[in-house]
């Protein structure tokens, strides 16, 4: 299954049409994620999209690979990225004067250099403009998704068939992992801009369930050190406790991300009340989330119905974690939409999030529900339930 | 087991000397690897380290985390980011002009917000600063990568055993990180830089085992898709091929890296006779990395062994690779110092390094060796042998 390549002409067309609005000449794309997504490939690349005309791809490294996975005519080998500059200038770009680069994922240091590669050269942060372009999925996209969703499914019925009280996190986490990848899970994300040594997935218990970290995630475990400070630990999931699975899963390449909480007799009733809460709330939001909604009121509403079940204080871990219930999906694991407070975001049938509301009791744990959704005209619709 | 108090005082002590040689006022370390070596903590916090004096952390997320993990007693919960440049003057440092940060791990755009934060101040890099620091490693840290050697050694047993043509690289794969998982391995590792979805290990059969990526790496096969593009993919090893397993281990805090390839019968004399001129490198490298040599000439060492052997042309990637054979390797997989061409660092006793000659034959497949090293009176003892 690979993408149609009229979907990468609408891709470039529309990226093309941002920039020009942007009054921009053109933008250097270098970022896996924003590559794949305009070229069809991933590999070390520079693709050079103009304002307007035929765009240029040119491959550093692995250079076949790049020719053979990329979509476009315009395909150029490079030794060095002192080529650049003149390569665009032969493809008939020249007096340059303002170009866009993915400022969010390049390094401070890359952009110094860039800067002397393209002397006069004024540059801008396309990032957002690229992360917005990539929010409304295509029909393929999507059926890539539901892909992952089916097999992500089949991940935790097994381990929902796998799990008892007495068992550790860390046991539960490599069934889980262990069975995801034999079915050719990748066994890691793309997570937008986050630190490396992130493990996007957590098999939390009891308290360690209430934890959070340097992450902006409202739950995230123990960890096993200080360096990795985020998902399974060697804490046993005891009687009466909840144990929190919240994976993300990419097969192929879009991602699906679910939260599932069980909890084993005797349950505490804060937590039970706390699940049902965080049910209610997912179902309303999603109804909610037709075309025209806009974000920040979704996050509005979430907030408002916890506090009238009396959790306030509780939701989304007491205002310590970033106010959302949800994030766009995709490619990236953190993409746009935000369901957060004050976005503006207007939404579109297409638009992907995942939508988390989570109940934190310190001591206690962490009660909540996590599906991933397609905005449809009759509201959001999960892909993973 | 715990960083001893006064090996951060040491850390501190010499990263200070470094800035007062830059004639830096101070530095801002907000990376979480940084941050866990000078702090030991590596919570989202600002650590300024100031060319003399005691330094300040404040912490964002998680605080009590942070609070608890690291060894300094300035120490401040923030709320945003632009409570630091008051915090930093109320601790007693006014009138910053230069200030130190890691431009290599920091994005453009938070460069940006840093110089409006601190208007009239002049930022440098001490990203190779602080990495330089951190090349020569402590008893402390030396028992920790031979923690994680024992423990890695133990998983390649194990797959040695479990091995056999017909299987595929995924199932192989699954079987080496789950075993691995579950003694406690993080599942993940600390690469500098590197783009995230890169999964730091490799089970590669036959052509495969030759193929490169967009990652600096020698070999990186197929992967699952062109957004996951290393790493083991479906392909059966079959008999007569080679299967090469390549994994970084980080047990706790501290990485080793190894790779061994295995070679079924019939057994191709190519692959067989470059597996032993490998090991020759290796050990006539190994032999000559003592205290006072230098990256570079034991670069050309290898090259020149490769060359005599008539495998020049094969000898990492062809010339499509980043021309090393080895990288420092500690905290992250891809330390300093770097065993490549040119480079001129001069080896000093507790030095680590991963040395990993292989060569490429197209088509056929990739073999060479990969072990973990300490730089001793004596040359480079092997730590995952």
């Amino acid at each position: 299954m690979s993408v149609p390549i009229k979907e990468f002409r609408q891709r470039l067309e529309r990226f093309q049409k941002a920039l020009q609005a942007l009054e921009l000449d053109g933008a250097l794309i270098t970022h896996m994620t924003g590559l794949f997504y305009l070229t069809g490939t991933g590999q070390n690349c520079h693709f050079f999209v103009p304002a307007a005309g035929n765009p240029l791809l040119m491959a550093y490294k692995d250079v076949d690979r790049a020719r053979e996975e990329n979509v476009w005519e315009n395909f150029l080998p490079i030794g060095s990225l002192k080529e650049i500059p003149e390569l665009i200038r032969e493809a008939g770009f020249t007096g340059l004067k303002r170009l866009g680069l993915e400022m969010d994922v390049l390094s401070w240091k890359m952009g110094m250099t860039y800067k002397k590669l393209f002397p006069g050269v004024c540059f801008e942060d396309v990032s957002m403009t690229l992360r917005r372009l990539r929010m409304v999925k295509s029909e393929y996209e999507l059926e890539a998704m539901r892909f992952s969703a089916v097999n992500h499914a089949q991940v935790f019925r097994h381990i929902c068939d796998y799990i008892r009280p007495g068992m550790t996190e860390l046991e539960i986490a490599v069934e889980f992992e262990s069975f995801a990848r034999s079915q050719g899970e990748q066994g890691t994300v793309r997570f937008r801009c986050a630190e490396q040594g992130m493990r996007v997935g957590l098999v939390l218990s009891g308290p360690n369930s209430a934890l959070t970290s340097c992450y902006d995630t409202p739950l995230d475990g123990q960890g096993l050190s200080p360096l990795y400070p985020r998902g399974a630990g060697y804490r046993t999931w005891e009687r009466g406790e909840p144990l929190l699975i919240d994976y993300a899963a990419v097969y192929g390449e879009y991602l699906v991300d679910v939260t599932r909480v069980y909890i084993s007799d005797p349950a505490p009733p804060k937590l039970t009340n706390a699940l049902e809460v965080a049910a209610e709330i997912a179902a309303a939001v999603a109804q909610a989330a037709k075309p025209g909604a806009v974000t920040g009121e979704l996050y509005d509403m979430a907030v408002t119905m916890a506090a009238k079940a009396g959790l306030g204080d509780h939701f989304m871990g007491q205002g310590r974690q970033a106010p959302y219930i949800g994030h766009g999906i995709g490619l990236e694991v953190n993409e746009l939409p935000v369901l957060a407070k004050g976005d503006k975001t207007v939404l579109e049938a297409g638009m992907t999030f995942a939508m988390e509301p989570k109940f934190v009791f310190r001591g206690l744990g962490g009660a909540g529900t996590e599906d991933t959704y397609i905005v449809t005209e009759e509201g959001a619709r999960p892909l993973t339930r």
